[in-house]
C-alpha cells in the first residue's frame, strides 16, 4: 500500500486499477513548471505574512528550485504511484528538504491549487499561439503586399462570382486572425485572475495575503467567491472555443488550398516543402498539410463538447470529474499552435502562385455580368431591370458559345439601346475589380489601404508584446 | 413557375420540392424588423450620396414602415413561394410603391444584407439576455443578503466538506452570471460591426457611404474586408459559446436545486408555483424547472457544435450553407432567455429554505475536521502532520459512533498533548465558518464584503444601461 | 388556475411563465397519432384483462377514434395550458364520452405512455427514411448502369489518382446507402419494444396483459425491466446516429457535386430544376441544395450532442429532463427525410453530366502513372522498384512538359529496358480501368458484377417491404 | 532529407515542422500487431495467386514475424522519421530480409491497408469490450441475486416515487449492458469486413484473391467498391456511437453512486478500495471512480463528434484527413475499457448497501399513495377520482405532520367510505413493491424471474465466446 498524503484515515489501500485509474500523472506532468512557480509564490506568501519563518520558506524555495532543474534535466519522473503532479512535487520537496516540506501545503488544498495551475499554463499556451498568429498574419501580408493586382476569381456557392485581387483574398483570413487574438486576449483576462486562497472550496483560517501571491505571479487580481473558485472551468471552455474559431479559419484556407492544388483548379503548385507522395502512384503530390489541418478541426471542437458535457450539471464546488479537463485542453492547445504553424509555412514555402493560370481565369467567364449590369444602372437603368436584361444577355451568350466579351455591340443593342462601344472597357476584369471601390472591398486602392491599415496594426501588436 | 428576382436567366422552375427545401422564409421571417431597419437605413445612405433621388428613397422608406405595419397588426404573412424574408419584403415593397421599390437593392447583396439582419438581431438579444441575468443576480443577491448568517454544508464530491454561508454559496452564482456578462459584452462589440456595403463578396462599384449607414443603425463601426464580412459567423458562434456557458451555471444551479429538493436533502422545499405533479402519483411534487434547465444545456451545446461543423471547410466567401445559421440561433438564444428567467422565478419564489434542517445539518457530520487540523497548526503542528493525526481521530470517532465534538478531551490528548478545551468552540460550526476570513472566503465579514462589492457591481451595471 | 389531472394536492397555480416553459404541447403534439392508436390498444387490453368492462373500452375507443378525425380536420388543436399531448387527449376524451373517460389511464403513467408514443412514432420514421434511401439508390443504380464506361477521374487528397468507371464512382454511395438501411434496420429492432405497462417506474399491481398491447401495436416484445423502460432513450440516440451517418453520406455526395458543378471541374451542370440565381449577380447558377444538405449535416450531428449530453448523468428512473428528447428526434428525422428526398431529385433531374469533358479530363493527366508501374512488376521488377523508375519519369515529363503517352518509347527505355511499345496501349484510360479487375475494383467487369448485385439487392428490399 | 517510399519525384525534403506534423507513427504504433498480421496474410495470398513465389513469401513472412519479435521485446522502437507504423515495418522488413522485402507493397497501397488494420484492431477492441461488459453484468447479477427482497426508494425526478426491490433497480442496468452488447455485435459485423486489395482506390491489375486474405484475416466477408472501401470510416463512427451509449449507462449509474454515498443519501458506505481523501480536510472519502467515469462521459461523446466533423464533406475517395480518426478511436476505447473495469471493481468492492437505512427510508415518505389510490381504484373508483382523493389525503397529512400509515382509519374514511382497516397491510411497502406483479414490475416474483431470465442470457454470451 502506497501511503499518499492523504491515508490517514484510511485501512486498506486502493485496488491497483483504481489507482491508476484515477491517477493523472500520467498527463497532469504537463503543468510541473507551472506547480513549482505557483508553490514558490505560495511559499514566498507564507513567509510575507509570517505564517512560516523566513528560514522556512527559503528552504522550501531551494528544494522546489532543486526539483525544477531534476525535472529539466531529466532526473525527475515520478511515476504512476504518485496520483498526480502535486503530490509527486510535495514528496520529492520533502525527500530533499526534510519535515518543513511539509509546511508548503499550508492554507492551501490541491482545489486551488490545481486551478493556479491550470491558469499559468493557459496563459502561457494563449501567449504562444497569439505569437503564431502574428508569425501568421506576416506571412498573409507579405504575400497579400506581393499580390494587390494578381486577380483571381471570386466565389460565393464554389461558382465564380465576381473576380477579386488576390491581395484582398488573403486579406480575409488576416481579418479572421484578427479577431482570433482579440478573442484571445479576452480569455487571456479572465484567465489571469489567481485562486490560490480559496483552500478546497471555503477560503482558510490563516492570515494569507492572496493579493501578494497573486502580484508574485503576475495575475491581474484574484477571484472573489471561493466555492466559485475551485470549480471554476469557464475560462478553459473560452479558450476551447477561441481554439475552435481559430481551427475553423484554419480549415477554410486549408480547404482552398486543397482545392487551388487540384488538377481542375491549378492556382497553386504545391512545393517539395509541404507535399508528400503516394506509396502506390508515383505521379501524386498530395496537399496533406491543408488536409491534417481541416480534418483536425474536429478533434478540437469535440475537446471543446467534451469539456462542456464534463462541466454540465456539477453541483459546487470541486468534484472529481473536473480532472477531465486536462487532456482536452492540452491537445487542443498543441493541435492549434501546431497547425497554425503548419499553415503558416504552407503559405510561406508550400505553394506557388500559377500567375499565368490566375489571370486566364478571371476572362474566362461570366463573373462581370454584375458589371454589366451596374453599366446599365450607371445609366439609369433601375437595379432589378438591369439584372433582368443582363440574365437574358448571358442566357443568350451561353446558347451562343459566347463570353460576354466576344458579344458584338450591335447584338448588346438589341437587348438595350444605352450599351456603347466603352461597354468593354467596363466589363473587363482589371477594370471590374478596381471598380468596386466601396470602404472594405477589391478595387485596388481600396485594398492597398486596407493593406497599410492590417500592418500599422500588426506593427502595434507586435510592439506591444 | 414563381417569378423570383433571379429567375431572368432560368427557364425551368423549381422543382417544388427543391424550392420548399431551399426556402427559409418559415424561419427567418424572425429577421424581418430587422431586415426592414437595416433597408430603411440602407436608402437613406442612397439619398444621402446621391445614389437615389430624395424623393425616391423617401418612397421607399415609406413603403418599407407600411411593411412593417401591415407585420405588426398580422396583415403581413409571406407565403413558402416567397423564399425568404428578403425578397418577401422586396416584393411586397414593389407593389405598394411600384417601380421605385426595384431601386432598394441596388449596391446590396442579400449576402451583406442577411449578414446585417442578424447582426441586429443578435445585438438585440444579447441586450434581452443580459437584461434576464441582471435580474437573476438581483434575486440572487437579495437572497443572499438574507441568509448571510445561515449555514449550508459545503460540499465537494458531493461529500461534506466543510460548511459555509448560505449567502457566500449564492454569491458564487453571481460571479458566474457576472462572467457570462461580461462575456455577453464582449460578443456585442463584434458582433456591432456593419458589414452592408460588402455587395455580394466584393464591394460595389457604387460611390456608397458605409459609415454614414452604419452610423444610422447603430454599429460601431464597419467590416474591413468584404469577402471576410458576408461569409463571417465567428459573432454566432461566439454566442452560442457564451450561451453555452450561461447553460452549464444553470444545470450547475438546476441539479444543486433538485438534489436540494428531494427528500435526503430537504434543504429547500418546493412552492407550488414552480412544481408539478405527477398524472399516476397522487404525493409528488416534482422539480419539473431545473431538470428542463438542466437538460436544455445538451440543446444548446448542441446548437454550438451543429454551427462549428456546418462552417468546417467552407471556402470564401458566401456558400448556402450558411442558411444553416439561423434556426441554431434563434433557438438558442429563446432557450438561454427563457431558461435564465425560470430559473430567476424559480429562486424567487419557487423554492423555500428550511433552516432548521440546514442548521441541523451542519452539526451533524465530520466536515470541521479541517479545522481541528488547523487548531494543531496554530499550535505549530506542520500542517501534513496535522492532518495525518485528525485522519486518526476520524477512523477512531466512526469506529465509535461518535462527532468530533462528542469526544472527550482526554480522548483529544491521548492523539496529541496540544488539544484543550477550547477545541470544542474552534470546530463549532460558526466559529469554523466566521474563521475562514481569507480574501474570497465564507467568513461572515468576508461574505459581507463580497455582497457589498456584488451590490455596487450589478447597481453599476444596472445603471449604464 | 387551470386544473391538470395532477393538481389535487396543490393549493396554487403555476406562475404562467413557468407553466409555458414546462409545456410541451407545442411540439409533442407531432406525436398525437401515436397517442390515440397506442390509447386504443391500451383500452383493448384493460377490456381483454377484465379490467374494464368491453362496454367501458368500446366507449373510450369510439371517443379516441372521433378525437382522431377531429384532429385530421383541423378541429382539434389544443392550447397551451393543456400540457403536453397525452393530457390534452385525455381532457378531450373525457368531455366526449365522460366519466369513464377518466378510467383510460388506469394501469399507466405518462412516464410509459410518451415512450410507447415515441417508439411508435420512430419506428414509422425509419420505415420513411428507409423507403426515401431505396429511391435514392434506384436513381444512383439507373445513372450507374448508364455510365459503366464513362471515364472520370479518381481522386485521394482531391490529386487525380486513377481514373474509374462513372459507375463505381456511384456504386460507391450505393454501399454507404445499403449500409444505412442496415443500421436503421437494427435500430428499428430495439425501438419495437413496448414499455407499456411499466407505469411509472415499478410496474401497475393491475393484472395487465402487456403481450397483448405489444400484439395490437406491432410491437415485437415488450421490455424486461420498468425502472430501464420509462427511461430508456438508446433507441432515440442509436436513431440520431444512424440519421448522422446518413448525414456524413449525402455531405460527401453534396461536396462532390458542389465541386463537379464548378466552372473548374465542369463534370456536370445544373439544370434549372434544382439550382438558383444570385440576387445580384445575373450570370449565377448556384448548387444550392448540395450546399445546404451539406450545411444540414452540422444540425443533425448537435442534436445527436444534444441528446446524449440531456442524458449525461441523470439518475434512475424518469427524469423531465427526458422532455428534451423529442425536438431534436423531430428535426433529425424531418431534415434527413429532406436532405435524401433531395439529393435524390437532384441526381435524377438536377444534373447533366458532360460526358465530353469527362472522357477529355482522364487522358489529360498523370494518373496512368501506377500502370506504367504496374507494367514493369508485370515484366518482374519489384514493385518498390518499379515505383522509383516511373518517379523518376513523372518528374522527366513534368519538366518537359509532357504526358506520359507524349514520351517517345526510345526514352521510356532509357529509364528502364523492360518498355516495349505496347506500353501505349497499357496506359491508356479504358485500359488501366478494364485491367483493375480485382474483386470490388473499377474494371468493367466488375463493375458490371457489383451492379447485378446491387440491383438483386435493391429488389430484395424492395419486396420485403 | 529522409528517403521515404514515395520521394522518387520529389527534389526537396519537407521541411522538419512540416514531417513532425504529417507523421503519425507517434500513435499509429498501436496498430503494430495488427499490421504484421495483416502483411502476413497478404503475402501468403500473394504466394497461393502465384504473384510471389512460396520462396518470397516465405522470407517475409520469416521477416515479419521477426519484427513482431522484436517489438514485443522492446527492440524496435521505431523514430518519428519513419513517419507512419507501414513504413516502418516495411523498412525494418527490407533491412532484414533484403529487396525480397521491397515485393510485399504488391497489389497493395497503404490506403486498403491501414483500413484493414483498424479493422483488425477495432474487431479486437469490441471484443474486450464486450467481456468486461459480461464481468460488469456478472457483479450486477450476482448483487441483485442477493438484494431481491431488500427494499430501496425508488424515485421519479429524484423525488421518491414507488419503492422497489434493489435487486429491480441493479437489474435496469443489466438490461442498459444487454443492449450494449447487442450493438457492440452489430457493430462487429459491418467491421469484420476486408478492404485489403481495394488498392489506392480502384482496385489493382493483379490477379489477388481478396477472399483468400479475409478468410486467413478471419474476416467474414470483403468490401465490394474500392471507393467506398479505402474512405469508409461508418465503422469507426459506429463504435464511437456505441461507445458513447456505454458511457451514458456508466454516467447514471456513476450518479447514482455518487448521490448514494453522500451524507444524505448513506445507502451505500464506499469502501477503502475505492475512494480517496482530501489533501486538507482528513474527514474526506470521495466517490473518486464514478465521478471520473461521469466525467469521463464528455471525453467519449467529443470524440463521436470530432470523427463526425472530421468525415463531413470529404470527396472521394481517401483524404489525408482521414489520418484524425486513429486517436480518438484508441483513447475512446480505451477510456471505455477502463471505465466498464472500473465501475465492475465499484459494484464489487467498492461499496457496501446499508441496508438498515435502507429498510429505515421507504417507510418515511410517502411513496405508497400510488397503492392508496389502487386501493380504491379496485373498490371500483376510476383512476382519475382515486387520485385526485388521494391528493387530498396527502396534502392534509402533510399538514398534520402524518405519513399515510399513521393517519386514523376514520379520517381515511372522511375522504372516502371505501377505505378499511386492511388499507395499512396494502400500503406497507413490502406490499406494494411485491404488489406491482405485471411483467417486468417490481414485485418479487417478477424481480425472480427476470433474474433467472438474465442469467439464461448471460451464461449464453458467455458460453458462445
Amino acid at each position: 500500500m502506497t501511503t499518499t498524503p492523504w491515508s490517514s484515515r484510511f485501512e486498506e489501500g486502493l485496488h491497483p486499477a483504481i489507482a491508476a485509474f484515477n491517477a493523472s500523472i500520467g498527463f497532469d506532468i504537463e503543468l510541473i513548471e507551472y506547480d513549482l512557480t505557483g508553490s514558490v509564490a505560495h511559499a514566498q506568501m507564507l513567509a510575507h505574512t509570517g505564517i512560516l519563518s523566513a528560514a522556512e520558506a527559503e528552504a522550501i524555495v531551494t528544494g522546489l528550485e532543486q526539483i525544477r532543474s531534476e525535472w529539466r534535466s531529466g532526473q525527475f519522473l515520478p511515476a504512476i504511484d504518485q496520483e498526480d503532479v502535486h503530490f509527486a512535487v510535495e514528496r520529492r520537496l520533502v525527500a530533499i528538504v526534510g519535515e518543513v516540506g511539509k509546511k508548503l501545503h499550508t492554507a492551501r488544498s490541491r482545489n486551488d491549487q490545481v486551478n493556479t495551475d491550470l491558469r499559468l499554463w493557459q496563459r502561457a499556451r494563449i501567449d504562444a499561439i497569439a505569437e503564431r498568429l502574428l508569425d501568421f498574419e506576416r506571412v498573409l501580408l507579405d504575400l497579400a503586399k506581393a499580390h494587390v493586382e494578381t486577380l483571381i476569381p471570386g466565389y460565393t456557392h464554389l461558382q465564380r462570382a465576381q473576380p477579386v485581387s488576390l491581395a484582398h483574398h488573403l486579406l480575409a483570413y488576416v481579418e479572421m486572425a484578427e479577431r482570433d487574438r482579440s478573442r484571445l486576449e479576452e480569455v487571456r483576462a479572465r484567465t489571469n485572475i489567481c485562486p490560490l486562497g480559496s483552500g478546497a472550496l471555503a477560503g482558510t483560517v490563516l492570515p494569507i495575503d492572496r493579493h501578494y501571491t497573486a502580484r508574485l505571479l503576475g495575475f491581474a487580481g484574484v477571484s472573489e467567491n471561493s466555492l466559485d473558485a475551485v470549480s471554476d472551468r469557464d475560462f478553459a471552455v473560452e479558450f476551447l472555443a477561441a481554439l475552435s474559431l481559430i481551427a475553423v479559419h484554419l480549415s477554410r484556407l486549408a480547404e482552398e488550398m486543397v482545392l487551388w492544388a487540384s488538377q481542375e483548379f491549378r492556382f497553386v503548385l504545391l512545393t517539395d516543402r509541404c507535399a508528400t507522395g503516394s506509396s502506390l502512384m508515383p505521379q501524386k503530390k498530395n496537399p496533406d498539410v491543408p488536409e491534417l489541418v481541416r480534418g483536425k478541426s474536429g478533434r478540437v471542437f469535440g475537446h471543446l463538447l467534451a469539456m462542456l458535457t464534463t462541466l454540465k450539471g456539477l453541483p459546487l464546488a470541486y468534484n472529481k470529474d473536473l480532472q477531465e479537463d486536462k487532456e482536452a485542453l492540452f491537445d487542443a492547445a498543441r493541435t492549434i499552435e501546431a497547425s497554425v504553424e503548419a499553415m503558416t509555412i504552407l503559405m510561406r514555402e508550400g505553394i506557388d502562385f500559377q500567375s499565368d493560370r490566375l489571370s486566364a481565369a478571371v476572362g474566362e467567364d461570366f463573373s462581370n455580368a454584375t458589371d454589366a449590369a451596374d453599366y446599365l444602372v450607371r445609366r439609369g437603368v433601375p437595379f432589378r431591370s438591369a439584372y433582368g436584361i443582363i440574365g437574358a444577355v448571358v442566357k443568350h451568350c451561353l446558347g451562343a458559345g459566347l463570353l460576354l466579351r466576344e458579344l458584338p455591340i450591335d447584338e448588346w443593342q438589341r437587348f438595350h439601346p444605352a450599351f456603347e462601344a466603352d461597354l468593354y472597357a467596363a466589363i473587363a476584369p482589371e477594370t471590374v475589380v478596381a471598380a468596386r471601390n466601396s470602404y472594405g472591398g477589391t478595387g485596388f486602392e481600396q485594398v492597398r489601404a486596407a493593406l497599410a491599415r492590417a500592418e500599422a496594426r500588426l506593427q502595434a501588436a507586435v510592439a506591444s508584446k
